[in-house]
């Protein structure tokens, strides 16, 4: 592991998108949105996913500098082709309509075709919590779950996140995968040497299996709840759900559509499809905050089963992790991270990190 | 088991609820919810529930003769007191007013205070995939999920349920617990003597059990996922999310704040919160409901792990349920639910189901 200015990452990030020809708005913003990622402790959204995104500028799959525009729009919904911009700029177009729109009608319901990964689903949902507003965000990718019962793959991770604003500083913030687990965790258990819980991962032949390199080239996520018999066609419901709320309703790529996963920007355009949700809690009952707040008080209270695990409300771990990362004003990689970032640099001419500790 | 002519059970059904002093029409309405779900195979949510029901207009804890009413409103939202109606008549206007929304502005998004059990989520989606729209339903319910690390239940089993129509008559169904099973499966589990699967349900020390008595007893459920190695965060984040909509919006009893659950109806106004939403695909990308079927096939027609169980897209098996009830014109109850039955009928003076074989 190494050490490096949270700043310097930021700038680092930028940087490299602006050397491949994105507009510096659209670098910066999907810099921004990668170092969240970094901030909060989801390491695999963050700088991880920078040479992909890079990838697919230098391939011209991905067009940085285009500009979204809506094809259809009704009080309360919008329509977007995202017309291959990168990620962060169009959703930053897409929530601030579903923002605009809630606090005229009461909800913003947005969809988005032709779109590029977006990073982290609760990066999205949390702009909107910002503005005192409930905020979903939801996005396709790249298939990788198994429906219950198949032996291949058929749908993305399709995430699905929420955040909402309480009163006292408290935000209620869901950001989940519809998969048991993301891939990178599967990663993990192959470099420690360590079996995988039952219920993450199958085999080629389509049973669950325990043995992480196998899972891991395999490639095949179980959904959300595991095995049949405990109840994992819901999450596999739930990716499905997700997959109507973004490429079915948008007309992007879904599912089985989608091309599959690669860091090499050598599939063409993403097509990807999200959806933006925006809801103002002021058309409901008064004290929505108050309520709100009570509730992850309570939960943060209840009695754990074991005395060194506190029970942890929605969005508690992000919160920690990220005043923790603002504390010390720099992020950690690990060597890896660190040594593909510095050759990067090198191809791209661009200034590299500084590694401080 | 018994047979009874579905006509019957719902003629039964509307009987007891009429009796009790509930008007025709709100009699008739609950009646025909409760029917359905015995009719697409969830008994749990059928006749079963009646006593419950019957019981609470007769302690006066549920008022199925008031009006619900609109307390506030925009152009997409309403805010309704159901005013401790029965939850099929303030859930039938409820969702009226967010499908006639979702016709004028694109969404509509309905919450509800002051309510009671609205019996299956999945009910009230389909009300507006009937009509061409989105639909979802939500509803807050007593506390029997555990959160995550923590000894005790602090949510319901919290259900949320998407529909919406497909070309060629195809139906996208989710309606699904946020917990990993219901309590009916595990007294299921019970009954025949056998164990539970890992990540169903807890002992009370907060530990996962797998002894289907001591959990039936306990009654303290994990949320779906299981486990923290398994993601259960995600099913509690999801029932979190689930109260958010419901309680936490609408100005409800909330979370830990509910009734617990009983058929003896002592525990005075339920006051339970609902959320209703509608949005019009029409607003997006043409040809949504192509896409949709498209996906439901492709799913269907993917290779099984095992031959001898076919993948099921979401809503399969309640179709398949539904059609053999239609098929056979009788619903199937187990002797144990004809005796109540019977002996509702004698205590309410109304004329018993006559079961046919």
């Amino acid at each position: 592991m190494g050490k490096v200015a949270t700043a310097d990452a930021l700038r680092f990030m930028t940087d490299c998108l602006k050397s491949v020809g994105a507009a510096a708005k659209a670098a910066q913003q999907q810099a921004e949105l990668l170092i969240e990622a970094d901030r909060v402790g989801h390491p695999s959204h963050g700088l991880n996913r920078l040479e992909f995104y890079v990838n697919d500028i230098i391939s011209g799959a991905c067009k940085p500098n285009n500009q979204p525009k809506i094809l259809k729009e009704s009080a309360s919904t919008a329509w977007v082709d995202a017309n291959n911009v990168l990620g962060a700029t169009v959703s930053h177009f897409a929530m601030d309509i579903a923002i605009n729109k809630a606090k005229q009608t009461g909800v913003g319901w947005v969809t988005v075709k032709g779109s590029n990964h977006n990073g982290m689903a609760g990066y999205w949902s949390k702009k909107a919590a910002d503005q005192g507003l409930m905020g979903m965000a939801f996005t396709n990718t790249s298939p990788l779950l198994a429906p219950t019962r198949s032996k291949k793959s058929a749908l993305g991770t399709n995430p699905l996140s929420v955040a909402a604003p309480g009163s006292d500083k408290e935000t209620f913030y869901l950001d989940m995968a519809t998969t048991a687990v993301a891939v990178g965790k599967i990663e993990m258990q192959m470099r420690k040497g360590e079996t995988l819980p039952k219920g993450w991962a199958q085999d080629p032949d389509g049973k669950e299996t325990q043995d992480a390199e196998l899972a891991f080239k395999t490639g095949c996520l179980m959904p959300l709840g595991g095995g049949e018999d405990t109840s994992g066609y819901k999450g596999f419901g739930l990716a499905a759900m997700v997959e109507l709320f973004c490429g079915i309703s948008s007309g992007s790529n879904y599912g089985h559509k989608i091309r599959s996963w690669s860091h090499s920007g050598d599939g063409g355009p993403a097509n990807l499809g999200h959806c933006f949700i925006a809801v103002d809690p002021e058309n409901f009952a008064p004290g929505f905050g108050d309520r709100l707040t009570e509730c992850m008080r309570h939960w943060r209270e209840l009695e754990p089963a074991d005395k060194s695990l506190p029970v942890l409300a929605p969005g508690d771990k992000e919160k920690k992790a990220s005043q923790l990362t603002d504390s010390r004003g720099t992020v950690s990689y690990v060597k890896q991270q660190l040594d593909s970032s510095a050759a990067l640099a090198k191809k791209l001419s661009v200034k590299p990190m500084e590694v401080v500790e």
